[in-house]
């Protein structure tokens, strides 16, 4: 049987849609363990478009017999769109197309590097949310120490009570253990201080929830900033606010330092430095962790980074396939249940 | 006349008493416009310890004639003791007893490198709030891309209401013109996105609050985390968690970067590497910046880091010293009533 199908929003992302369709041809079509069948994809966007570009791009010829089913949409959010106002505009864009394809179970997942809000938008409204979970929460998951490191919720709500973050807390664990192999991953609550008492009433309060369950749920404690660059913890629960602030931190920063090496190292004029630089870049690079996941709706949802390239639009595809092969959602429903 | 002295916290850090000393020794005969007259500096703690350690470290013979003053402190706040119970335990403690020479006029500022808390709260109780002052806030200073940032609060106070934020823009500005030498700063309010109506209710409030101030306080809107690397404002504002949270990373990544770094460009094995590094190093590292004001209180307070070597307690005490001679605090009050 085949598995569970991935929608891809070709037509979301700045470099929309041929590092989409790259991005999927490269995974379908490469060798090793991460190979997809194209079977498993459902191209949704403008299907003209679609299919000259796939041409284009020698798609016909790469997959031979086994193309990519498409889904026509007729139009496209753009990137910098007010997400409310273009969903409502729009009912035949490409990430709403993906949603219904969902509804309808041509596919269980969808993938977008598109607008953000838009993205969240219409995969929180049209797939709505799963058994016992009170709001959805955006998951990016780091490797910077080769050890996984998920951090949630960096942004799809701008506040939290403590239920919430407990929630969050449970889906991240879920996730870490099912997707990412993590056995018993360890889980922090993001905060200023390590004793109990630090921090606002939220983590007081949520610390206290947390350490109500601390030992079904690993609770490490309060981990600091500093802590997630030594795996204080592998999971690292936080609300929508801080959580997107330092996760824009940090994409600022890995780019600022990147920046500030290659011109210093530049000024040495010395041509091996691009190797070391790459390995690096590689090891901090957003694109590399293949996106961010919207945990706790009704459907796998991977969200790109607007900028991705071919191989991070491979990587977003991934991830989602990872998720679905862990049944993480069902595990969450059932993790909820128990709690 | 003698400028106003500065009462530094020998006792104080990971490295005091020997770092502390040092760094004031460097600071007070080295050459160049930054160079402080010794008798503006009065050393704090244990008198026995700190004239055999000077003798060790030969500030007598490098001195000459112009000696540091001293004050006697029997007792020491640790590190990782909690501060609150040692402030109240060890009332001849070296930040209490600088603290009362702020009191007592001997000195107008303090410097130290020891226990955050006991700083802060020895500062604020011991010295009190400026007119119109409703709460301190901690401002660290970065300048990564050449042009200085001043972000606050960085951890005064966990919470914050909106007028504190707004109070937070109007030191912070008055910091950056005063002792920065920026001219009409740019203030930005520290959030998820750049719409008016982004992030939690306390933001919202508080981009209202600032935007009606807007051309006094050269306000240009919300700035979100990586706009911190591009100089999109001069003055970031954030609550207390928030910013010790950023300040925290921030520290933990380039760190983590630069452990990167080195180990890649080891592999490569290539000495001059460590010039171009050095460098990098130099520009992130957090020593550099001198270590946080507590701005706000009746004194010019400046908390260097606990691990700071000579070199970063000499930044510290170049910082106290510019933010008196640009009498900051008097600004502070009149830019209070202005508004």
């Amino acid at each position: 049987m085949l598995d569970q199908r991935i929608a891809l929003d070709v037509m979301g992302g700045d470099l929309a849609p041929d590092a989409t369709l790259a991005g999927a041809l490269a995974l379908c079509t490469q060798d090793g363990p991460r190979r997809m069948d194209p079977r498993r994809v459902l191209l949704v966007g403008d299907e003209r478009v679609i299919r000259s570009r796939l041409d284009a791009l020698g798609g016909a010829s790469q997959l031979g017999g086994d193309g990519f089913a498409i889904q026509h949409a007729s139009e496209v959010v753009g990137m910098s769109e007010s997400p409310a106002a273009a969903l409502r505009a729009k009912p035949d864009s490409s990430i709403s197309v993906c949603v219904g394809a969902v509804k309808r179970q041509l596919a269980a997942a969808v993938v977008s590097m598109g607008n953000t809000g838009a993205v969240v938008g219409a995969c929180t409204l049209g797939l709505g949310t799963l058994e016992g979970v009170r709001r959805p929460a955006i998951a990016v998951t780091l490797s910077l120490t080769g050890r996984p490191v998920t951090l949630l919720d960096m942004g799809a709500n701008a506040a939290a009570k403590a239920q919430d973050l407990v929630q969050f807390a449970e889906m991240g664990a879920v996730y870490a253990r099912g997707a990412l192999g993590v056995e018993a991953p360890r889980v922090g609550l993001l905060n200023i201080g390590s004793e109990p008492t630090k921090g606002t009433d939220l983590l007081k309060e949520a610390h206290q929830l947390l350490a109500a369950q601390a030992e079904r749920l690993h609770f490490v404690g309060n981990v600091e900033g500093n802590d997630i660059f030594h795996s204080a913890a592998d999971v690292v629960v936080t609300d929508g606010f801080t959580g997107n602030v330092v996760l824009k931190l940090l994409e600022g920063f890995s780019g600022f330092m990147l920046h500030l090496l290659l011109k210093e190292l530049k000024a040495h004029n010395v041509e091996w430095t691009q190797d070391a630089l790459g390995k690096v870049r590689r090891q901090i690079d957003y694109a590399e962790y293949g996106g961010a996941l919207l945990l706790g709706v009704n459907g796998i949802v991977v969200k790109g980074h607007g900028r991705s390239d071919a191989n991070a639009v491979a990587n977003a595809l991934h991830v989602a396939a990872r998720a679905l092969d862990a049944n993480v959602n069902q595990h969450i429903v059932s993790g909820l249940r128990a709690s």
